[in-house]
This record gives structure tokens, C-alpha cells and sequence, in this order.
């Protein structure tokens, strides 16, 4: 009990910190019909500096760590955004009011990683001078990456009887069950698989963090990372917020057409997925010594659903799916009840792990 | 005499002040044709962030300020705003060519209050050394919203009998005088009151304000309130005196349709209202021990013209009013006269006060 | 044998700072397909902060500096500016394929200074603690507009004829040959040259530049120049690198359909005119004593090609020419050869001056 208070009374203090209360004040601008808004070109721009700022620490750690200390956390980061696709696929896709399609996008979406989610993790750790893994940054094509190809590749191969009768146009449903016949149509092979990871590759957000990665590898960006990329951090990652929560909101109105299943999962996957990837960080670090900070991040990358790069990618690969059901359920209620869901991880590591 | 020239001279350091510099030189390129622009997005990014600024410092400050010493500015702050639009509506309204709503929206303009204006007199103060009450910035909502709602009310109240006839349809003039029927039409009572003040609070520039005070308030953005907002403030600052310049000199040609009367009252409103913000600023030193920042920062926001939240909020509530009337008068003469009179302001309150 | 090898060694560790990762890093995103953009308005707000940061340091650096140690680099600025224009005008424009009036505007371009080349210059610079003369970005417009108008005046000489039989209207060819009938068609006579002029300050990047300078010189901006143009200046530049290597590889393509004189003079010119302006830096260091950073800046400033103002100017002044030619060869191959030209200039300075 003094635990769940302990808990609860943490979490009040972290709403009190800036990101989550410029997340909130978002949420309430947008709710009392604010006209205030920040212009897009301003959000991608920020959005790009953030994530440059992730690739690049995480580029110059990586120069410096052991590839070993690196491979553990980064399979098992693309594992659990397998993992979480698979669980999406095995609940929400069942559940009642569900098209397999809306479904599979969605579930891509809470497995792929948001940008905002983990810099605000990051933001919060570095308030409270919580130490974690450099390389934390580079984890997140991986977990992305995965779920996303995850999901289109399932969705795919739902999909492709239904397809095939309609391009032979003859009524014809050819069962599905994959094989040559779907390499050969283009339909799922190797071929598409690799159209999918170029397609989440060229997307902006990964292109930016593994750009960051590549620079801090190679080069020797560590002036123009502290005099500008760290030192607008907070100040971005603030305003970053701010649209997020009024995004939310404007999000929310669009789930009152769907399925009331979208509304559950998105309220309870991020927790879900939290604890998944909390445990996972948790045995990688019995085993490799990875930091409590690491394993909070481990656990706020899994919670999260991608706000940037994964919606554009499912639109193209998933043309079928209803960007109402996959994004309002993660940029509307995913992306706040996970960045809200932070301070929560990081009482969690306090009490298993210590810092 | 030596004190008008301790004044002109005061004036003229001033104009090499980077603020005032940067306001001139917009305006000399706009003047010789120059096709610089800064990108919209960008003007609105920089007017959110500063008001963010000057919203988290005076909430900041509020949280350690009695409420009392905030009380007398603030209702002081209201009667200001509510006394200039009257003035306005007894004289400007009153004069040759001037249609009546035309009038009393250039009225409510000049009531109420321009963020870069105030930043710029913080800005000034700031690089003199010269201390004010940080809880400042919250006096700003209580003159601009008091201001806005007079002149609409007031114009309001002088359209009603035509607006009745109009929706008759028989010619049947309604005389004016208040009372019941004006709330059954929705025409002026509390719900259009309601009304005007909800879409004044939902004004961008309100909106950040608020919010940048919320979060001041009730949140600890102390960290990044250093590391972003008030690092760039100078800076940004700097580039809104340039859009405001070449903005001043577009909007000059709009007053060349116009009456005489608006040229004359965006030269001489500034200046009368800025000494009527310093006498209620010099009354509350004397009374509450008000600093001599504070009524320097009094007298400039009275002095100032509302240029971002203002004109779209007449436009919606007032919308036979001719922009180009007000907000030519407003953002073509009111806000350089004001800023360039803020080193005015500056060297009276060295004279009656001293620092 | 050795001096190559270690041209060649300091080449590679200048690949590895970030001015230049950034440029490669955005020419390799665009080369992959990336779908990673920056919005329109924050490159042109960034191009300004640039320009304003130049301008402002230079203008500052004027305000201390003795007119003649700055007359003779401005002459010798201006000269070199003209003889490159020249330079092009008995080469790439008699080559094969070369219409007469992309010829110009291409020599043009290349005789015309880029902001961002000149900043990755100044950085790159700063980042080896090479000391240059703070008044060294006042000497851009000085090249950037005689080579401008000399190449739109020589376009305009060679195409009068045709301009004033189409004109006519009746076929008649009026040879060429100047004089007063030129000034008063508006031809080519003083009026055209202050239309030129004119239209050339007016430009945005000549317009920003000159009013940092303006405000540098009357002003005292030194507190915003230090906490946000000077601050942001390493981090603002890393993005525009990025632009610019993206711009680059978008361009190369147009380049395809252009004579391969233009590839040609796109790789060559920029070495060529490098050295040259090289050359004229050393004849100055030796006559008065120019810094050995000054003579690379203005190597740097000869070797660029005009990426913000020039276009746009020549696209006014020359409308027949083809812009796919010389925006294809400034932006796709003049401006990423100077810029990775820069070490070799830095290099050329230790080997014939010395830091």
C-alpha cells in the first residue's frame, strides 16, 4: 500500500516537471478550443533537430562502446517490437468492430517507436540525473523497424487472397498460405520485404536518427552537438510536447467514429508494452550489467506508438487501413498515456533495480 | 531645456540599442524595396515562444509574489485598457471620415496590448540594468482583454438598432437603451460578453500567454526556461523588430485610403497613452512601492497597439469594421511609435523616480 | 611526392568535421531516396540568421577598422568577381552546346559569392583557431554584385540585337555596338546598371547581409550577436549543410540534360577560381599584411557559387536563360566542389604563409 502511494505521489511530482506539464497544457488548450497553433513547418523542423540530436549521442556512444554491449539490447529491441505486433494481432485484430487491416496498422504503430516518447524519457532521466547507455538512441530503428515490417508483412499476407481475386477479376478466392506464388506476384517475398525496410528507411524520421548515428560515428560532431543540438534540447522537446498534447486531443474525436476496441488498446497497450519491454531490460540487465536508466528507456520505447515516421509508411504500404482507427488511437491516446506512463517506469526502476 | 535635450539625447543612444536598430532597419528595407521576408511560420513561431517567455517569468514570479501587490497593477492594468478605448471612442470616433465601427476597432487596438512591444521594453530595461516586478508579464491579459471587450461592446451597442432593423426586415427602428430584449437577441448581454471573452481567450497570443503563466505557475520550468526561452529571447526579439518594421512600412499604404484622422491619431495615441499608463504606474509606486521598471513597463504596454491577437479577434466579432483602418493605424503607426517611444519612458522614469 | 600525400591526409581528417559530414551525410540521404525534407521556411529563415550573423560581425569589425586595410581587399574582392565572370565568357560560353545566355548566367553565378560557403569557410576556420580579419564578410556583396552585373550587362550586350528586332517587330537587326540609343530602349545604359544594382541590393541575401552590416557598424549589437547569432551559428550551419547536400544531388539530375561542358565547368571552375582568388589574397597578405585566414576566405569566397541571391536575380534580369543549366551547375556541382575545396585552401595558406 505504501508502495502504491509512494507510486502515485511520484507521479504527481513528475506532472509537475515541465515536459509532462507542457504535454498536459497542450491537451487543455486544445480542449478549451485555443486557436493557437504551431506551424508544421516549424513541427517537422523541431522534430528533425530532436532526432538528430538522438542519432548523433547515440552515434558518438556507439564509437566508443563494445559492439557486444551494443547486439543484446538492440536484437531484443527489435524482438519486443515484434512481440508487441504479434500481441496486437492476437488481441485488438480479434476484437469486435475490427477491420484486420485497421487492426494490423494499429498494432504496427504502438510496436514502432515515437521520437517524443523517448526524448522525453531522456529529458526526464537527465532531470532527475539518471544515468543510461549513450547508445540508447540507437536502439530505436531497431524496435521501429521491426514492428513495422511486422505489421505491414501481416497484413499483407491477410490480405492478399482478397487481392488476388479482385486484379483476376473473376470471383476467384485463392487461398492463402504463402510461397512462390507471393514472391512471384511481388506479393510478399523477399522483394517486398525489402521495399518495406527502404520504404521505413527513407522515411524522415529514420533517415534523420540514422543520419545523426552515421555523423556521430564518423565524424567529430561534439561542438556542434553541445553548443546547439543539447543546448535547444529541452527547449524543443518543450514546445515538441505542446503540439503533442494538442494533437492528442484533435486525435481523440476522431476515435469516436471507430471501434470502442481502439479506445481500450490504446488506453491499455502502452502499459502492456511498457512492462514487456521493462522486463526485457530487466533481464538484459542481470545479465549484461545494462543500466536502470537503459532499462526505463527500454520500457518507454516499447510503450510508445509511432507519431512521425510510422503513420506516412503504413498509409503507403497499408492503403487499405483507416488512418482514422491507427492514428487517432496512437497519436491520440497511445502517445499521452505513454509519455504520462514515464514517471511510472522510473519508480519501478528505483524500486527493482536502484539507481 | 536641458532636460528636453538629456532627453533627445537619451533617445538617440537609444535608437543604436539593437531593439530599436533592428525595428529602423526593417523599416529602411521595406522603404527601398528590399524582397526579404521572414517566412510566416517562422513570425508565428517566434511571437508563440516569446510569449511563452514572458508568460513563464511572470508566473515564475507570481508563484513567490503576495497577491496583493499583483492586484493593484492588474486592476489598474484593466482600467487602463478600459479608459483608452473610451478616449478613443470620445475622440478618434467622433472625428471626420471615421465610421463608427472602424473607429472603435482601432480604439480597442490601441487598448490593447502588443507582446513585441512589451518584449522590447523588457528587452531595454533588461540591457540597462533597470530592475521591474517579474510578475509583469501577467498584467498583459488584464488590459488587453479589458480593452478588447470594451471596444466591442461599445461597437456593438451602436450597431444594435440597425442589426434589429436589418433582421425585421420592415424598416421598424428599435431605439438603442439595453436591457432584457438585448439578451434575448444574443445581441449584448452575458452571453455576448461570454462570447467575446472565450474568443479572446482562445487568441493565440492569450492562449501561449496563459499557458506559458499556467505552467509558470503550477509547473518548475526553471531549467528550461533558461537553457531556451530567455536564452533566445534577445535574439528572436531582434528578428520580430525586423518583421515588425517591414510590417509597419507594408501597412503605411493601407492608411492612404483612410481618413486623415487615423494618421493623426496613430502618431499621437501612443504618446498620450503611454503618459496615462506612467501617471496610474507613478500612483501605485507612490502607494504600493511599485518599481520604476514597473511603470516603465505600465506606460509601454498602455503605449502599445495589440498587433497579433487583436485584429483577428475584431475581425470575427466586428466584422464590418475595415481592417485596413485599424490594423493600418495599428501596426502601420502604432506599434514603431510606441517602441520608439519606450526610450521616453525609460528617461521620465529616471526623472520622477530615478533607478 | 610528400606535400600531395599530406594535402591528401588533411583533406580526409577535414571529411570527418562536421561542416562537411553534414554536406556528404545530405547528398548520401538524397542519393538513397530519403524522403527527409526541411521546410522551405526554415531554410530561408536560416539563410538569414546566417547572413544577418556575417553581416553583423563584419559590420562590427568595420566600426574598428582603418578604410584602407579594408579599400584594397573590397577593390580586389570586386576584380576578382569580374575577371571570373570574364573568365567563363572566353570559356564555358564558346564551348559546344553552351547557349550564350545560360553561358552567362552560369559564369555569372560562379563569379558570385554563396553565404552558406562562405560560413563553412569561416567555421571551419574557427574550428582550427585560424585567426581572419573580422571584416571579411563586409567583402561579399563587393564580389557578389560586380560579378552579377557584369554577366547580366555582357548577356544583355550580345542579346540587344534580337531583343530590339523582336521589338520591332519587323525583322530589322539593329547591330549592336552601345551608346545612347541603348539608355534610352533601357537597353544597357546607366539606367539598366542602377536597375541591376538595384534589383541585386533588393535581394534577400544582399539585403540581409548589408543590414547586419549597417546594424553592425551604427549599432552596438554585441549582446544578441554573442547569446543567439554567433550561438546558433555552428548549429544552423550543420542544417543548411544538410540542405545544401540534398540540393546538390536533386540538381545533379537536371544537369542530364545540359551539354557536359557544364559538368565540366562545374568541377573545374570552382578549383580555378579558388586559386585565383588565392593568388590575389597572397599578393594582398604580402603587400598589407591580409591574415593568412583572410586569404583563404577569399579563395573561398572566389571558389563559391551564388546558391540564395544569384538565381532569383538572374531568373529577373535574364529570362531566357535556362535555369536547369545554371542552377544545375552552381547548386549541384559548383557549391559541393568549393566546399570540400576548403581544406585544400586551408591546407595551401600553412604551406605558402603559415598559421
Amino acid at each position: 500500500m505504501e508502495i502504491a502511494a509512494d507510486i502515485v505521489s511520484t507521479v504527481f511530482a513528475q506532472l509537475q516537471k515541465p515536459t509532462l506539464a507542457f504535454l498536459i497544457g497542450g491537451m487543455l488548450l486544445a480542449a478549451l478550443g485555443s486557436r493557437l497553433t504551431v506551424p508544421d513547418a516549424v513541427y517537422k523542423f523541431i522534430v528533425m533537430v530532436m532526432l538528430l540530436k538522438v542519432g548523433l549521442g547515440a552515434g558518438m556512444a556507439v564509437r566508443d562502446a563494445d559492439l557486444l554491449s551494443l547486439a543484446v539490447p538492440a536484437v531484443s529491441a527489435a524482438l519486443i517490437g515484434i512481440v508487441i505486433v504479434l500481441l496486437g494481432s492476437q488481441t485488438l485484430v480479434r476484437l469486435n468492430g475490427v477491420a484486420r487491416s485497421d487492426g494490423m496498422a494499429t498494432a504496427g504503430l504502438f510496436g514502432a517507436v515515437s521520437a517524443s516518447t523517448l526524448a522525453a524519457g531522456m529529458a526526464m532521466l537527465e532531470a532527475e540525473s539518471i544515468a543510461y547507455e549513450g547508445f540508447i538512441g540507437a536502439l530505436y530503428p531497431f524496435m521501429d523497424i521491426a514492428a513495422l515490417v511486422t505489421a505491414i508483412v501481416l497484413a499483407r499476407v491477410a490480405a492478399r487472397p482478397e487481392t488476388v481475386a479482385i486484379s483476376q477479376g473473376d470471383g476467384t478466392a485463392v487461398l492463402g498460405g504463402g510461397g512462390s506464388p507471393l514472391l512471384e506476384r511481388g506479393g510478399l517475398g523477399a522483394d517486398t520485404i525489402r521495399d518495406i525496410l527502404l520504404d521505413t528507411f527513407r522515411s524522415p524520421a529514420i533517415s534523420a536518427l540514422l543520419l545523426g548515428l552515421a555523423i556521430g560515428v564518423f565524424a567529430k560532431p561534439d561542438g556542434v552537438f553541445e553548443s546547439f543540438y543539447s543546448q535547444l534540447f529541452y527547449g524543443l522537446l518543450s514546445v515538441l510536447m505542446l503540439i503533442m498534447g494538442m494533437e492528442a486531443w484533435a486525435r481523440l474525436s476522431d476515435l469516436r467514429k471507430t471501434a470502442h476496441a481502439y479506445v481500450i488498446y490504446g488506453l491499455v497497450a502502452p502499459l502492456v508494452h511498457g512492462l514487456l519491454g521493462f522486463g526485457a531490460g530487466l533481464i538484459i540487465h542481470n545479465v549484461t550489467g545494462f543500466s536502470a536508466g537503459g532499462v526505463v528507456l527500454l520500457a518507454v520505447m516499447a510503450s510508445s506508438s509511432s507519431d512521425i515516421s510510422g503513420p506516412p509508411t503504413l498509409r503507403g504500404a497499408l492503403p487499405e487501413a483507416n488512418p482514422s482507427a491507427y492514428v487517432g488511437t496512437s497519436t491520440g491516446l497511445g502517445t499521452p498515456v505513454a509519455i504520462l506512463s514515464i514517471p511510472l517506469f522510473i519508480k519501478l526502476a528505483e524500486l527493482t533495480i536502484g539507481f
